[in-house]
């Protein structure tokens, strides 16, 4: 996990260390795209202290854009965008018992007033709300916009013409 | 509605004044009970600063039970419960789409460690987190054990034993 | 377990042997809390008048406040609620073709008049029953409210700042 | 709705006075099958004792087949069927907020032990149910299963042939 | 499996023989009972003209009740159903992908005219039909409906009274 | 509706009088290809000897494809399929409970063995049956393909470029 | 609709002519905003090669973010994120049937490598769509980003304290 | 896989190399069938370009059917159907987190004017998209036709009798 001295762009911030396992492809995609971020954990619930500092104070400490994961009755990324102005992009994690229907429920119908961007359940969604916060950070960053071209251009070429048989 | 000079046990909070068309028949129910409520209008997504302030504070003011009711990403009843020991009592109110069902994920689903006690979606679950609240007050008030043992015999007196054609 | 001679404030009923894997869950934080309670097997199908002899009888016994879990078509609970004053809280155990959705649906979505208070779908859900089942308690035995919050501090402290890989 | 003196061979019993819009489609179904019924509302969860005693007594006051028509946490099939040995059939009525996915899944996920034949959401379960009380009935009345089969041939006979624009 | 030289009075079957696993539930059930019974693989799919063939014949060859269980697009009890007049009850097997949910829904939503009385998904169904099968051939048969007490009687029983912590 | 004194290439079929309300969209979307068809009601419930008759015979009658419409348990389209090997398209009508969700399943949840070409909900299905329908018989008459290719034009322009408010 | 002769920064782009009805929200927030922007309809399903045109140029054109609506099978946001770098975010118009279930898991069900920044279903996430693109284009407009803080203090104080009866 | 050098009359075409266990299904079964096809993997989200090549092309290179298979928020069918006018059938594959829900979803519910026959979710939905292309193949071709009959024959002589116990 890359972490400088001056705040990077993107804060990750996920309900707990179970997280991690989803929200580390978040990370491992802003590594492969050259982005400055910072991880942490921030439980709504059993930390709403550390969530309101964080969240009240993350523009003026230069963050530009938050990725937040959480599960189950998932308040992190709502409740992170009621109390800043930065763009916030929710993933939800997959449930055991609910298997993120509950995740991205809780995620994405949040009211008129307060967005949350949300991506897909689990993996695929963390890796997407890095290419998502890029595309954003892109928009000022010429540099990273090419990057990310890159990025896509090797994507599409390496997806092979014909499927193979494995094993 | 009933608001007395000093606090009374309960708090009814909702995020948006759409709610109360659900949310007052809790009031009404509590007033059937002849329990003093306080019905207060706090948005988590809007007014978080409320919800902090208000949350914060319940135990202090002399709050005993909380009632809180909200609608589709529904995260009222649990940032409430993460910022006060007093036992919340989550009710679903039916949204447009998905007819409650995120409302009520999004408030039943909370991770180990902090609870809400949710009831059924919609009307029902607002005169039932009445009746819980009260019931949980007649812990510690004789007399409104009585009252409510009463409540609930007459309901029970009303249920007729045949059905009948209307109209 | 505990069981002392006395009989103890919290009741956790449950449908079946096989539910006691989740419900134990509710039995070790009342543990953690000190709080007295009683674990007992009542199958509102199997064992109906085992039901109805337990919920008419369980405030008279000196129970408080009662915990139900069950799964599937999941009955216990509200027949409790509907034979006892005592609050009742239920926690829907995790079934093995619908997850706890059938479980969920059957314990929260009572009708206006009898109440249950339901938690998380599975193990969240039984520690969940279990504090606020303290909570409760805790409005009158100050004791019980410090050792609540003490618990609620120590969860807050436990959570880390920082993700870390494991392996 | 038809009652005579001598106890009919079905009972047909709701949870409310609302069912009864939906179950008097049974009620209609057993009158042109020319089988003899009582109607009932008992409340599993506003009228416990009646629940007891109607469910405990049937096979003695010489019911045969039990109709259970309920919504929401609907516990009154199943409970019915935990007190009595005779065939119960379920009817889910429709539900405002989920549309009787509530009430089916609470009537139809029964554990093993204790069945309930279950039939579907509505009105059309309501006929059905009474078709299926028929059915079980036909088996010991031949008489009845004439009248069965010229039902059914009747109704096979009333499907026309070609769609016709209606207005 | 007991297989006798008359026919017995209930028949089960199912689309193909991987439910049997679930359907052999059952027969084991019946077998408990010392009720008669003969199992099938009929597909309604696969085996059309087998399907047509039995449900048209089954009253005249001599069952009285047929259990008919299927996975997925489940039409084996709906479409016997609509070849006999003998009570039909559904049960439905969980299939991979949705769980028993579209198996669920394929039998229990019959229309209005034709019914199966739907027992819950997987073994708990399977149970449940032939306890239900045989309460209604216990109708007309006290000896059975003494075996069928009996059972029920040990089944409550065998309930215990307290968890034990099993490994 | 057309009807030509030689069997029509397309068998529209449908389970009750209700469903052409639904159905007729198939058959208004034929006629505006000048493609013949034949529309019948056909009950797999309560006219099973009509479906198989009708599906044993379709194709020797001169049907090249058969569109299905059913609501609810919706058996005709695989029932169809089972005894017919001309393709089957399927539509799922919206049910009254479930808004098609239990027709959907219903339909395409069919198993390995015998395919069915199920299409969206409602209005959109049947639509898109008939277009599908004429997709397969215009890969053997190419006057059917350029009238095809045109529609499909005339649709594509038919798209305003700018909303426009209403009203 | 404002549309200026210089390209402005957001496109709102949607299926059809009756999403129009739920995008105006994202419009008229816009609007509110002092946000330029273009709205069009492109269908990903009836205008292809205009999706194509669109999406491919819209980088080249002047837009900095892209807002799509769709309903049903909602191809139009994924698709267009597929061919432009932009960030794209998805807004699921409610669909008849299955109220917008289907179109909120076509959208934000994307997989790993092509993002879309979900919003809920309906005039919700049209709304917050809007304030997300507009919180994306502040992180490079101060002015913009005053404007939106403004618009969300004037958001939280339009809170009312108490709910109030209407009538 | 068979490939020749004249194109085949089948296009089995998906998202992933993922996806290629479950179409291999598909061409297993068009192999046994002895009907030619060639399977491709285009991504639509991740290759747009050869998805816009292939779809636009696929009649002119001689393709009659085209089975796509995809998982997740699945557009690859649809998109497929928007730029071809020959026949398509999607096959959705079963997601992780949703179990093929979103990729059910996304194939079936596409708009009136661009049909997708959808089949079952995973390898079912394989098989049988095989067989309605062939059966589709067959309308023009009394070969196979025939061995289309014969399979289906060998099907149906293929189901035992009576069921075993397995093991």
């Amino acid at each position: 996990m890359r972490m400088t001295s001056e705040r990077p762009a993107v804060a990750i911030i996920m309900g707990s260390q179970s997280d991690w396992e989803t929200m580390k492809n978040a990370a491992d995609t802003l590594d492969a795209l050259d982005v400055d971020y910072e991880a942490r954990i921030i439980s709504a619930h059993r930390t709403p202290d550390r969530l309101v500092s964080f969240a009240r104070g993350a523009r003026d400490e230069g963050f530009k854009v938050i990725i937040a994961g959480a599960g189950g009755a998932a308040h992190l990324p709502g409740m992170t965008a009621a109390m800043t102005p930065l763009p916030v992009f929710g993933v939800p994690v997959q449930s055991k018992a609910l298997s993120g229907q509950d995740s991205l429920l809780s995620i994405v119908q949040m009211p008129a007033g307060i967005p949350v961007g949300t991506l897909a359940i689990g993996r695929a969604g963390a890796v997407n709300a890095a290419l998502l916060a890029a595309a954003v950070l892109a928009l000022g960053d010429e540099d990273l916009a090419d990057r990310l071209d890159e990025w896509r251009a090797d994507q599409s070429a390496s997806v092979a013409e014909y499927p193979m048989d494995e094993g």
